[in-house]
């Protein structure tokens, strides 16, 4: 049997691996939709492939380690945390393949608009990814912190962006396949940045031992 | 310290109660809508406060057990079970929350079209949250596979939805902010019978020990 520790951090590299997966599916994803490129959409469903598999390897791992060692409070947490943050991962890589197909009906019609709020949007949400990541591997609570206070700036770009797209198809009716297509994009990635909300909230809860979950909700 | 077993039927009970509430959650969110009664909708925001309450609770529970009484695999993977399925409940309590939130919107304006396919995948996505939380109970793999394959018909009625909502959008522009929420209402109630299908996973893992997560994706 490894160390203990040897254990955790390789469930902790593994994760990371993922993240990096999950990240490339969302960049790819957005790429497509914005450079109007199937090729980039065809990428995001392999991706996701991995995604999966990865999952399930991590869940069984992380298992295996709460069964084998019987692990101190403190280390419990982090593998519940884990197997929180690999679901919430997966959950990414399944809204990256919605966005992807949703560009892959896009490409084939005609643009309604620039995309310009969407890659803003889309920034944004990928960056908040990273961090929560980074906070996740650091312990760091204060860049936790800063991942959910991000939230409510994607919020609020998506609103923008609704609004926008509703007066476009009050204006004109042939404008509204392509405009519930772009609003399910926004919609998607606004649920990838509440994924990300929620490893920033676990790693408080790692971090401090509090749990913001429904507090968070009524920041700011 | 109680004996583990009472706990975990202890923590099953405790499971069971919020899946109630939540099941009340739904089922209110979707009345509102229907009766365009916005006290129904007050009361959904009401409940999800008790829901995510129960979460934290039975988190906290969860992770206690596996410290406390370092379980053997079987029991371990009916905890993992238990936090998962918890999560997946919470979620669907928030989407109760944004099909309340639509209803708030749309009873404040005229009605686009009578309701009749909305409400019938309400009761379908009703039956499957039931069935799924019976298969846990039971340990009934033939009840959690037939979850999994209401999903597909619940896909094909939210696809059915949206067509029509496009249809009216495209022959009068004045229908669509109400059409989009209309749209989003079928969305989230697709997402909770998604949390659904995912319990049913969980218990056939649980059941036999196999993962049908991304296999059941193919499936028929």
């Amino acid at each position: 049997m490894r160390h203990f520790q040897d254990e955790l951090e390789a469930l902790q590299q593994r994760l990371l691996q993922m993240a990096g997966v999950v990240e490339s599916a969302i960049h790819c994803s957005v790429r497509s939709l914005v450079n109007r490129d199937e090729k980039e959409a065809v990428r995001v469903l392999e991706l996701e492939d991995r995604i999966n598999h990865m999952e399930i390897e991590i869940d069984d791992h992380t298992t295996r380690l709460m069964t084998l060692y019987q692990p101190m409070a403190r280390d419990m947490r982090f593998l519940t945390a884990a197997i929180k943050i690999n679901s919430d991962l997966e959950r990414m890589g399944d809204l990256a393949v919605n966005v992807a197909q949703r560009s892959l009906s896009l490409i084939r019609q005609p643009p309604v608009k620039p995309l310009v709020d969407i890659p803003h949007m889309a920034d944004l949400v990928e960056s908040m990814v990273q961090r929560s990541l980074d906070a996740f591997v650091r312990r760091d609570g204060a860049v936790a912190r800063q991942v959910l206070e991000s939230d409510d700036a994607v919020d609020d770009l998506k609103d923008a962006i609704y609004d926008e797209l509703v007066h476009f198809m009050e204006l004109d009716p042939s404008t509204v396949r392509r405009a519930v297509d772009l609003m399910f994009v926004a919609h998607n990635l606004e649920r990838i940045a509440d994924h990300a909300t929620n490893i920033g909230e676990d790693v408080l809860y790692l971090v401090k031992g509090i749990d913001v979950r429904h507090h968070a909700e009524n920041r700011g």
